[in-house]
């Protein structure tokens, strides 16, 4: 299906230029990204200088971050307008807000004066915006004109237009009144106007929305691209669906780093230096010690217990390891449902009676084969295994009820479930079991 | 942009059909769904009868699987007809698959014998399969044809197609031998040959591979659809970029689900029975409980030691806490490096030197800070304030690299990753932590 690595290398060998040219330029763009950063240098910049203006451009929006640095380095200023002029506005946008000084003057220095004014417009959308995400290139219409004159002005504009599936109809003032689909003007009757066929019940973004509603929005309604409009209603740009793509695994990753307790951030890891790896861990570990005070104050006020009883303490791991298992999984299983929008705040008794249920058909398991284990293999008193198996079975219930519940509170207080449930939780079930544990072994051992 | 419910209500209670019906036919079918589901019973059936056909099906095919069933209960052998008749064959699949025996009779009912035997054939096919996930609705064309004629045999097939944005090309035999976009078809000369603009380059996957590796391939090439063929590479079907976005969710949701340590499941989990969602957890939390074996068994070897200086037993669990948050920090990032394919096997000495940096400069600032709290604040000797913070030190320092190293190891011996690094990483942790600490304490306290 693509070519391979070691032919190109024998037609480079053999200065088969003709040959190279032909195959390249009609593979697929992303498979033709992979070959070129595979390659060295001297030889990738070979291949690409193959290549024709449109697949160049395609071709280089598709390699990394860190290649494209060094491709843009290695051309000259002719080459570097050749790559540049092709770019998507919304790519270049984002070249430019992440490549070195001086590569960013000499990419402004190839773009013209009205594309540089859009361009710092569009550096002035908040990250993670609406407004950040778009790309101007699409297709606009007036609802005055017909199906058959409609298709004449996307065959004029279509090439090089990110999306043509859908046109958007807009009044003098710009303002978004409707949008058609490229298959409605092909299947309705030619002399139709416009303003009879589209639907006017457009779904829209504003240039301020975050793109995680943006991409609520997309998976609600099943979109290809979505309309953005400024505070006006007019039209400004439109979101594609490859762009979302991009932000469903950007926003998962953030979610996943979260409930890990990592500051999320958008950086490859192999690319991201060791002080900022540190910072992105250190805090949410500094924060975590809170629970870690609280554990040693309960240990040093039950000094005596422990110094008459020592085997009490070879417990103590087991019961905050289960505890903090137990409670992950009932927090994690409920943000994600948060998440998905299966769970709400209102949902809160049927979690916190799920959880009971659940958490009493586990407890009771593990503490019975706790309990077979402590007394039976290993021997301990049967005063021990009482102790340690009603604290593991009291543990795990608490830790899964505050597990499901505290994500829901979070999210009520409009603080993000996956950041403050962990920490809480930890907190919380660790003090818990260390305080039930030795009340039951106070009571037991009369200490 | 939708209509109220409140409105709605009044509506219904003015008897005003004609209003409702024309306001709710030309809302999005996602918004009626909404409606419908929020509605009790009477009403949804009552609102559902004054759909028209094509849009009942497709809000059918929007609302929660527990509402369809009851929708399905409620209504008679002819609306069960006007319902599943407009369904896509794949919506129609997945429905039979999930419903209760006497409904899917009824449903099998309402079709004619060809589609039961094409739904035969689809139930065979492996769950999470590129097979189970496609549609046979899609647009065949045959390389003779020139554009004009292509587009009316689109405009002929067109209206009941999942997606007309690409056509597929293929020989008297189905294989397939090319594919063509719309956008082609209309911004080319209309007698031209489609041998001469349909791309041979085709990007296709085969019924048996798995969802998530057709979702790595949309994400490669940006899709919107994808052909599906068959060991003799004839074209069977197509899967389309919204179905995709759901396997992604829930590829995301196994991986989150995995890393807690719960058997991943795609049911709602408010519709799970506690007795399901307590089997999903039980496995792992028993599983983690081996490393709570060697933690007590170490523990009692250094009784001792425990019984002379019972202060060491204080900083048990914050030592043990934090060695394993800093591990599944490590191993989490590793882990979602893995799944986005930005991390390999080949770069475990990169990784483990990133590690060995980010821990050393962590491990110092937790030490430091910890020093100064039990010293300084809590007042314990110097010798015991010593061992606790070279211990911490130590254990932050081996939880990262070993969080760091161990899911690349079990990519590498074809294990996933999320399932096997977290128990592993607690037990060897958790058993490290405390053989360091006491090594140290019996060294300076010699005791």
């Amino acid at each position: 299906m693509h070519m391979n690595k070691k032919l190109l290398q024998t037609l480079i060998e053999n200065k088969d230029f003709k040959q190279i040219k032909n195959n390249i330029n009609n593979m697929n763009i992303p498979d033709v990204a992979e070959l070129i950063e595979e390659l060295d240098n001297t030889y990738s910049l070979l291949i690409f200088r193959l290549l024709n203006k449109i697949t160049a451009a395609r071709v280089f929006s598709y390699i990394s971050r860190a290649n494209q640095k060094k491709f843009l380095l290695l051309v000259n200023e002719k080459e570097l307008k050749k790559l540049t002029d092709e770019l998507f506005l919304d790519d270049k946008v984002d070249l430019v807000e992440e490549m070195p000084a001086n590569l960013v003057k000499k990419i402004l220095k190839t773009s013209d004066e009205k594309e540089r004014k859009l361009i710092n417009q569009f550096l002035k959308y908040p990250k993670d915006s609406a407004g950040s995400l778009m790309t101007i290139e699409f297709i606009d219409l007036k609802k005055e004109l017909t199906a058959a004159m409609s298709l004449e002005r996307i065959k004029k504009l279509g090439y090089n237009k990110e999306t043509i599936y859908t046109s958007y109809v807009i009044t003098n003032t710009r303002v978004l009144e409707g949008i058609i689909e490229l298959k409605d003007l092909v299947l309705e009757d030619s002399n139709e106007k416009i303003e009879n066929i589209m639907s006017k019940n457009v779904i829209y973004v504003n240039t301020h929305d975050d793109q995680e509603y943006v991409a609520s929005i997309f998976k609600k309604y099943d979109l290809l691209s979505i309309p953005v409009v400024d505070n006006e209603k007019r039209l400004v740009g439109i979101i594609t669906i490859d762009d979302i793509m991009d932000v469903v695994e950007l926003e998962n990753t953030e979610d996943i780093h979260r409930m890990a307790a990592i500051e999320p951030s958008h950086t490859n890891y192999l690319d991201e230096n060791i002080f900022i790896l540190a910072k992105r861990r250190i805090i949410w570990l500094l924060v975590l010690m809170i629970s870690a005070t609280f554990t040693g104050l309960i240990l040093s006020r039950y000094e005596e217990a422990l110094e008459s009883v020592v085997a009490l303490t070879f417990f103590i791991p087991m019961l905050m390891d289960t505890g903090g298992n137990a409670g992950s999984q009932a927090s994690t299983l409920i943000i994600r449902s948060i998440t998905l929008e299966e769970i709400q705040f209102k949902d809160i008794f049927k979690v916190i009676l799920k959880e009971l249920g659940v958490s009493s058909i586990v407890g009771i398991i593990l503490a019975i084969l706790n309990f077979l284990r402590i007394y039976f293999i290993q021997g301990y008193s049967i005063k021990i295994s009482l102790i340690v198996t009603m604290t593991l079975m009291l543990t795990v219930m608490l830790a899964k009820i505050v597990g499901g519940i505290l994500p829901l509170i979070a999210k009520k207080a409009k603080l993000d479930p996956a950041i403050m449930a962990s920490p809480l939780v930890t907190t919380i079930v660790d003090t818990f079991s260390l305080i039930v544990y030795f009340r039951i072994a106070t009571l037991i051992l009369k200490i």
